[in-house]
């Protein structure tokens, strides 16, 4: 998300484009749920900075095999995810064409009276804490993400969080954005990772023959906030809030896996494009 | 354009989807032009509002054969042609895919003390004017469109306007969507329309055989401005402005070319994305 103009200083704004083939599969998703996660997966960068969306604006290039009735559905998916989450669709920009389809959402938030949560204040001592269960979206949890703006205003009302991030291309590669952001590094606890991970990175494991730990580190699109909150948080209000500590901020650089002597570098490896 | 939320009254906002084969062709145009052109096309959906820039968003899914230096090229292009106008390019999101690169560009922008111009006020006996010639601009200049904005300004301030529109489809169908939207018609005179044909449209006659007439009617991607101002306007203020006067807008609906009992009725087929 990036600060809308000078003279709204509470106003962010922020875009992700989708494309069939890549983020979705028109083969086999309904194209409502395509348009909801157009829409979600800009909420959920709302929520990232705790900011609550405003309105939004849908440009598409629709592959020109779609129907009349196939376009509405995906209009109307966008608009019913804006709709629950209180950002109504007010714009956008339709065109036609013979490649595949291609959404690209736009959502103006309003950051809360703590201002924007960045990605650049971790601080040694944080606790590391995530929103839920991790890995093996693409089994289908992908396609209808939950935004966490609720969970994301309760967390930056009650835990003063110093960074937060939600978590779209992997755990291991979207805490390593906060670690580089903020010049700290992270111990990451092994028994508390085996807790998120997600029932689908178990079934997912059983296919890939990877261990479902590393599902839970590095598949993309799980959408949950992965927050660092003080390390004197009280932990009945980061439960309360069901929130998951895996592990803590230290200073020192670098992303590992377990603590003290023990501990293993761990790759920041996950979902990128471009690079 | 649309407004942006409501608690912030004099922000609007708009998004504009560029397609390789379909608004540029990668084959022959630089990178650089076409970012600058997915930049430029919705600074002229803010000049049509005579409201001003404040900053953008870019999405981009980019073919994968593009190297890096091309990617930066366009990037550079969208940034430049911002810069050039007082919108900052402040975020984005980049993706690449094995299909036709699509560039959408998003700008927020501050409507002036006049508000916003729309499209829903023109009033019988207003003077429709234009603010450049018109036709061929597939030729060459669709690629490099300068949005009038300054322009845009200036009508706002000195004549009042009752509505304005930016011909981004073409002049016959774009000033449909205001006889449409204002509930009125128009008798454009074919002496002053001679005085709009752009060169290129004539250049363009040659080759498709159809009247330079029609190319200046019908062509899109001028990005001119089209103005209703009252009839009552000062001659000397829209010279002064570089606006010519091509028509007046008529109570009964209908587009028309001619007046009286001479009057043809005028098409308002134009460019169109799935219709």
């Amino acid at each position: 998300m990036a600060p809308l103009a000078p003279g709204a200083p509470r106003l962010l704004w922020t875009t992700d484009m989708l494309m069939d083939g890549v983020d979705f599969d028109s083969a086999k998703h309904a194209w409502r749920q395509v348009g909801w996660k157009a829409m979600a997966v800009n909420l959920s960068d709302c929520a990232a900075m705790a900011a609550s969306p405003r309105s939004a604006l849908c440009a598409v290039a629709l592959n020109d095999r779609l129907s009349m009735e196939q376009a509405l559905e995906l209009a109307e998916g966008v608009r019913e995810c804006g709709v629950r989450y209180g950002c109504p669709l007010v714009g956008g920009d339709t065109n036609s064409w013979d490649a595949p389809t291609v959404v690209a959402v736009s959502v103006v938030a309003e950051s809360g009276p703590h201002g924007p949560i960045g990605r650049s204040g971790a601080k040694a001592g944080d606790l590391v804490c995530v929103s839920g269960r991790l890995g093996g979206s693409i089994l289908g949890r992908h396609l209808a993400p939950t935004p966490r703006l609720d969970l994301a205003a309760g967390i930056a009302e009650r835990l003063a969080p110093s960074a937060m991030i939600d978590i779209s291309d992997g755990l291991a590669i979207d805490l390593s954005r906060i670690l580089e952001a903020s010049g700290v590094g992270a111990e990451l606890s092994r028994a508390a990772l085996e807790n998120v991970i997600h029932a689908d990175a178990r079934r997912l494991a059983e296919e890939s023959g990877k261990p479902a730990l590393e599902h839970a580190l590095r598949d993309g699109e799980d959408f949950e906030l992965l927050a660092c909150v003080p390390g004197g948080a009280d932990p009945r209000q980061t439960e309360a809030l069901g929130l998951i500590a895996i592990g803590r901020i230290i200073a020192e650089p670098g992303l590992w896996l377990g603590g003290g002597a023990e501990r293993e570098p761990l790759s920041s490896a996950g979902w990128e494009h471009f690079r």
